[in-house]
């Protein structure tokens, strides 16, 4: 089959792979129907996170199951489905407490010996802990199927940092960066009942997004003109729920500057830098709280599926670019340059 | 009147101050019954935190009410009170969310202009919202006295980190740090329904507080070798709650280190050093959280004072040598050479 290799920093190649097959009683191999390209994809394309060369990548997808083993009882072949960006056993402890990403016996999409999404198939391990069974009739619904997609990473990664940052009903929330994630980010914070969402960004095109997806201000400001307007926009205090959506030092020091004294930074930018952009001092003095990390996405599914099938949100939006299979590479390169916000891989 | 004044590092003195006296209407004159050293009070001592030559020390108190303003409604002379570290004013939207330490109109006893707890007697500003008042048979009863007396910070902000930590009944829970916070800590854990507590320490008259406190295990190693203890005392996970109790970088390091997957770090001790001992990427691949902060003690009063005056917890083991006012200078270096464990001072 054909599939999205990195071989170095900015060479990204699609090519011939083997075919992927059923290795373990528990794997399914899923034809892959839609997969895209995440920020945090980046990292590894601008060199800034190690890969192997001829590593595979692509960590989003869905796709209908071609085959199944002989211990999968909850999947057939023909089955729409909806993986998460690890997969995990569903049977240990940490699987029984919903932090699937700590699951032992999990791994990474695009890890060495495993296919990546960005392909034409991807073998599943533990098939029927990892993959979420998706209503047939979304194959004919191009923005439905884009919507669903999301739950694959970026619409369950925004929800991580909501709950993470204690987002509850009536709260004033403040959203750091603009990418697929805090856009995310801001719809999660709106379905869970906030009232107030301020979101920071200066891509017009993005916090028009931002707005539909439910903010209620925006901040163009960047570094300390930007907590300037978010504490004049919360009567001096900032917000009590902060969404950190980019992982760099700078983005941290801006949400916990924008964060109200006894408030939660909701951090899901997966963290770059020699530092933390943490003071803790300060973050002692006004009794802040962190909370994130690497989102177990595969345990909001259920309760976020619905809500697409339904209607009540629709991320889709956050695709602005589609490509085929042999796009990828300037599909990166899209993004990389911030040309595409999101890129949306038919396969 | 006599108190306690830190001229420089190491140059602590019981000298001549002036009387206080009301000042507001809203201020009350307490005569000091009993006070104490914090830990706290040792990065003052050793030049770690600035203090201006001069300013007043001590942040513990309790005493009879000696006169009070003209506004001040819920107490009157002879009342026995005792007075959270830091005073604020009940009346602005944190005091209103229980975050007294983030009141704008507050502060901390000590600072410049405001008198210290190691002293004969404390003007307290917002006396109706600063002090508890305290049944007058305890002053006939040292130990309860005692115990009371931690009302006003090590109880408070050992609960403080319990409650950050999130421990909930049947919790585990790890404590890093042997001082008055940490056993404090343990014992809030052990009222709060923790099941296992693991004491980190290697001074055997505070391990064996902790364990009169509640810990269930004592891990008397240090650095990595403590790491590795708590994690086969926890089946290779770690603790789901962790209270860090000392501020330092290695202290929060080995705090991080010993929380399981998903669990959280409830820091309390005041931070110190250049670094904050925090490995981002750990804690976000691990979705450790992290929570604290200075202690809103004064919120937690109404609800950990019964519980001593009944004798469901004890916290007066936590002193080990009482002095009197003249003998504070020598108790600061009791405590700095860690001789004693914390000074009760008899004023």
């Amino acid at each position: 089959m054909r599939a999205t290799v990195i071989h170095a920093p900015h060479d990204i190649r699609v090519e011939e792979v083997p075919d992927p097959a059923v290795r373990q009683p528990t794997d399914a191999v899923v034809r892959v129907v839609l997969a895209c390209i995440c920020g945090s994809d980046l990292w590894a394309y601008r060199g800034e996170s190690a890969r192997k060369p001829g590593q595979r990548i692509g960590h989003e997808f869905l796709g209908v199951v071609e085959e199944t083993g002989s211990e999968v009882s909850g999947l057939r072949p023909g089955d729409l489905v909806v993986s998460p960006f690890v997969w995990s056993d569903g049977t240990c402890d940490y699987c029984a407490e919903g932090l699937t990403t700590s699951c032992p016996a999990g791994g990474f999409w695009g890890q060495v010996g495993s296919d990546g999404g960005q392909g034409e198939a991807v073998r599943v391990p533990f098939a029927d802990a990892t993959l979420v069974r998706l209503p047939a009739e979304a194959l004919s619904d191009d923005r439905l199927l884009a919507g669903l997609l999301t739950l694959s990473d970026v619409l369950g990664t925004g929800h991580h940092a909501a709950v993470g940052a204690g987002v509850r009903p009536g709260a004033t929330v403040a959203v750091v960066g603009d990418g697929a994630v805090g856009l995310c980010g801001v719809l999660a914070a709106r379905r869970l009942g906030a009232e107030r969402i301020i979101a920071l960004g200066r891509h017009e095109a993005r916090t028009a997004i931002a707005r539909t997806f439910g903010a209620t201000d925006v901040v163009a400001e960047r570094g300390e003109a930007a907590v300037e307007a978010v504490r004049q926009l919360t009567g001096g205090h900032g917000a009590h729920a902060v969404i950190e959506a980019v992982g760099t030092e700078q983005s941290m020091r801006t949400a916990v500057a924008v964060t109200r004294d006894g408030g939660t930074v909701g951090y899901v930018g997966v963290p770059h830098g020699s530092g933390t952009g943490l003071d803790l001092s300060d973050m002692f003095d006004r009794n802040v709280s962190l909370r994130g990390g690497v989102a177990p996405v595969r345990t909001y599914i259920p309760e976020l599926l619905p809500d697409i099938l339904d209607g009540t949100i629709d991320p889709s939006p956050v695709f602005d670019l589609t490509v085929g299979l042999d796009g990828v590479p300037g599909g990166y390169k899209a993004m990389d340059e911030r040309i595409a916000l999101k890129v949306l891989v038919k396969a």
